[in-house]
């Protein structure tokens, strides 16, 4: 691509945890990619903290930022206490894209819902990776983002790097869907798949613990919650509709009887933490659920297992199509964000 | 969506076999599906075929090309014998679509080689279901369609439904693709999941023609060259390549032996058709195969079976995502040919 066509994007960074710090590495490694393949130079112009920004004028690096992989502000040139996001969005004008990284609070829905909110009212895209303001707030958001001319990408939010929003949009254009099911939280996948192999539910979680798969307090991924936030907006991006958390109805695979694991696996069936969206009777609501279930060797999603994921679309013209893998790390997020920022901006193909 | 900001986009068809056919029903089906989800009217404005047009200046209906399935000319009064593609496409103006279905040759890609031609130097877009123009010219046909500012898009050349081309492309931008897998022929699958189920490959082969699976020469997809087109387009296209067909090292499963199958099966492995991508050592060129492979269980399309298809992308940051399932039959072929165009011509989302 000639670079006298590349476009320079400026990307305001919320959140500096894990997928932050993996999005600025993989950036850093791809820019030369992002040039010659999109035509697109991507540059930090500030990551944001509650009490201020890293933001000096002008584009970042990660050594402005992070010392030793720690978050460092005291005696930082480019940290301003007190600055607000929204103000440096406006002295940049609109164009721009905010990439939403915080971990946010699915009741309130904040601190993204603020962001992302002062991000299309100056002009700006987003993409996320965080789910509660999605989760809260996706149809107010999306009417916003239509208001100002902006978009709002969230591939990072609903199962990272495993493609799911961009299939059921893109790649089945025209087609009607007619349910999903998807196994979509990799922590309780990886349990009850070492559940399968004879461990208890206790050592299965405490083994996923050991190994950085399941969080300290892993409530959030075991009870369901994580895989009805992702069906949820899978739901509510592909149908463009409107439900909410507790239209879902959510069972989690907390404290489960290997026995019963064990029992279906001998029958040839395995158990997995199913999300599923299925349409009413005669166009009505659609029925949205999380739960434990028992698979045969025929479904599509029985040989997804330990921290893998997966999704099934079932359509009216190009029949069944699923989609597995898709690494879930940090730089599976990161990446599942990149794409959305470089399908924002690239020209068209 | 507004009915003030519906699109008409006008389609010509060139080739009316299976595909076209339903192509044709399928956009009758969607027509206000299309207007409400996307904003664009699709008006077929000609058919094509060698010896003339189906064309009346005005959006045709099925019933002026057809009846009763077959094509029919004498005393149709929208047929015009001699009537060229080209002269319609120029008449109209830019920005239509032509929609590639004839049975296009491999070796000189014709006609469709000068239907897509023609329509891009008329400011038309193409979508091809056909793979002859591909497999010959597509690094040329690429050029003439920037020059003109338009677009090439062939999901429905390259496994149909099955979303192989805007996963490589679309859902996994940004991402370097580092290897491609894929059981891309369907009557071969069906026939090797048969044969592991007991039956000798005549038998196989003839149960799938009875099916109507097979065709009668069913060498095309036996031999591996349905495969090599296949996996030829999707490199060139995922790494915007010009590797050509001879470059594909292509060996089919004609008169395979049922023992190696079986054998295979005893050791808990099966034999598949695969079509790999692989990249060369530093840099180097890509080698291309087609070949009968034993895939143990823990290959991600291991437990792709009978008709259906499925392809695997290796990635650098988004790890290994596999996609599966997607009709293959011409209904859809025609949804892929469908979701293209409207790729091609829908608002940004």
């Amino acid at each position: 691509m000639d670079s006298l066509s590349v476009k320079t994007v400026p990307l305001v960074i919320t959140g500096f945890g894990h997928v932050g710090r993996a999005f600025v590495s993989l950036l850093r490694e791809k820019t030369e990619d992002l040039e010659r393949r999109y035509g697109l130079s991507l540059r930090i112009l500030a990551v944001a903290r509650t009490e201020g920004c890293f933001y000096s004028g002008d584009a970042l690096e990660v050594r402005q930022i992070s010392r030793a992989g720690d978050l460092w502000t005291t005696g930082n040139p480019s940290w301003q206490e007190g600055l607000k996001i929204a103000d440096v969005l406006e002295r940049h004008g609109q164009g721009g894209c905010l990439v939403e990284c915080t971990a946010s609070d699915l009741e309130t829905g904040e601190p993204g819902l603020s962001y992302i909110t002062a991000a299309f009212h100056a002009g700006w895209h987003a993409v996320a990776a965080s789910k509660g303001a999605l989760v809260v707030g996706l149809p107010a958001l999306k009417a916003v983002a239509a208001e100002n001319g902006v978009f709002l990408k969230f591939s990072g939010a609903t199962a990272a790097a495993l493609p799911t929003l961009d299939v059921g949009l893109f790649s089945l254009a025209g087609a009607r869907i007619e349910g999903i099911q998807g196994i979509l939280n990799g922590t309780s996948n990886y349990i009850l798949t070492r559940m399968g192999e004879g461990l208890d539910y206790d050592e299965a979680l405490k083994e996923a613990q050991d190994k950085g798969i399941a969080e300290p307090d892993p409530a959030h991924d075991v009870g369901g919650w994580d895989s009805a936030c992702k069906i949820l907006l899978i739901t509510n991006a592909c149908l463009d509709a409107a439900y909410v958390l507790k239209d879902v109805k959510v069972s989690g695979i907390t404290g489960m009887a290997v026995d019963f694991v064990q029992s279906a696996r001998r029958e040839g069936r395995s158990v997995k933490l199913l999300a599923t969206a299925a349409p009413g009777r005669q166009g009505g609501r659609w029925s949205l659920d999380v739960r434990p279930s028992l698979v045969d060797s025929s479904h599509p999603l029985v040989h997804v297992n330990g921290t893998e994921k997966g999704i099934t679309f079932l359509t009216d013209s190009m029949g069944s199509v699923t989609v597995t893998g898709g690494r879930s790390n940090p730089r599976g997020a990161a990446a599942a964000l990149l794409k959305d920022i470089i399908n924002i901006y690239r020209p068209p193909f």
